[in-house]
């Protein structure tokens, strides 16, 4: 059976609007190549009770979670303790944690918030953290990694080889300059042949000028390429230039 | 008591990673500056059964749901529909949707796609589309919106005049070229003093340079002031420069 997978963003900066994420759109893309379908994000806020009770709902229904943010040394950094209390396990120093830590930071520097950063819950796998030492962590199928998009991103590659994915989904995008409503019919005639595939009107107002693109995807690249063939051929009959990408 | 909002973002392309979804953090700070608090964010597929659960459960826990996307002429928007299910309300043609369709193509340009644009469920409210016509609605607590950027951020002008909110979320924020784990100890303290306040440390790697921002949330104007003040003076205690803004 497919994999599917949650991401769920932890962080108040998200929800006040004083920071835009972008960690979900890079894990989406990743998990796309990796064929790997995500179904749901959920952005939240650096609440206990929120974090226990949504990761616990996440990680029953999806093969695969990933929480990005609150796992730093200040405060405001929840997630570990939360995700203990979610899973019921002890937060615990970690030993190899620890290590790491001491490495990076020297035995005179490993103050008491940068040695937070160890407390992982009892038997969760460490993500290696290249950028900044402190690791993010893997327990059962929820993998928590940093809030900063650097980090993030270097903690991913340690986070994908954990991952069993599946077909790769391949996607096809036209778009024209027509309004997508001319082309309404004929899309939908298309989808209705194709029930394997998704295919998406995605209409754009860019530099003055507006459009549509076309999005056709799916795991079977014959069908793909068939499918928006005939969007093109659509296209090309309404009189406009389709561009195929 | 204070407002609370969700925002629910419909779309398969922002799941494919193929979108970067913008929309939630333009709604955020409209909230934010209304004094409405956004307490979770969610992103779902275009997908019948979990637009009219997640619905009908967002629209039950919060006082405001601003939905974006799927309510264009094609067979993938399907947005209209799965609300009126959600509140078991027909979805038929609005005769005021139905004008202001007629008006902007024109009789003879008023096809069955555009037309299925006035399909409105029974008893909503049209949001007026100084762009592309087509209305967004609200039926009961749950306004939902065109997704292209540009369109939705016009129908928010029709949108937030429905809205109640309370006094506006102030905000300061306090960054230094510090380590934010050197800060750990006095930001909880600072955070333990001012229980009204919500104290956030973010930190961040720009320019190939790190550094951290401190955050103070709150209503209280007075209050943040005096936070955001002690933070300062925390920060040049350890010899560095703190910059406000």
């Amino acid at each position: 059976m497919a994999k599917t997978a949650a991401i769920l963003i932890i962080g108040n900066e998200i929800l006040s609007g004083r920071t835009q994420d972008t960690n979900a759109n890079f894990i989406a893309l990743q998990l796309a190549s990796l064929g790997i379908e995500l179904t749901e994000i959920r952005v939240i806020p650096d609440d206990e009770k929120t974090i226990i009770n949504v990761v616990q709902d996440l990680s029953k229904k999806h093969s695969y979670v990933f929480t990005t943010g609150g796992i730093g040394p200040t405060h405001d950094d929840i997630t570990a303790e939360c995700i203990a209390k979610a899973f019921n396990v002890a937060l615990e120093q970690n030993s190899e944690a620890y290590d790491v830590l001491l490495k990076h930071y020297g035995a005179e520097n490993l103050t008491a918030p940068r040695l937070k950063m160890a407390q992982i819950p009892a038997g969760a796998t460490l993500i290696s953290n290249p950028v900044s030492a402190a690791p993010g962590f893997k327990i059962e199928n929820v993998f928590v990694m940093a809030g900063v998009p650097k980090i993030m991103q270097a903690m991913w590659e340690h986070v994908k080889t954990f991952l069993e994915g599946g077909a790769p989904i391949f996607s096809i995008t036209v778009s024209c300059g027509l309004p997508e409503s001319v082309m309404a019919a004929q899309l939908g005639a298309i989808q209705a042949r194709y029930p394997a595939l998704s295919v998406g009107s995605y209409p754009y107002f860019r530099l003055g000028a507006g459009g549509v693109s076309f999005v056709v995807r799916g795991t079977d690249e014959t069908q793909a390429h068939s499918a928006a063939a005939e969007i093109e051929a659509e296209i090309k009959k309404l009189g406009d230039i389709p561009v195929k990408f």
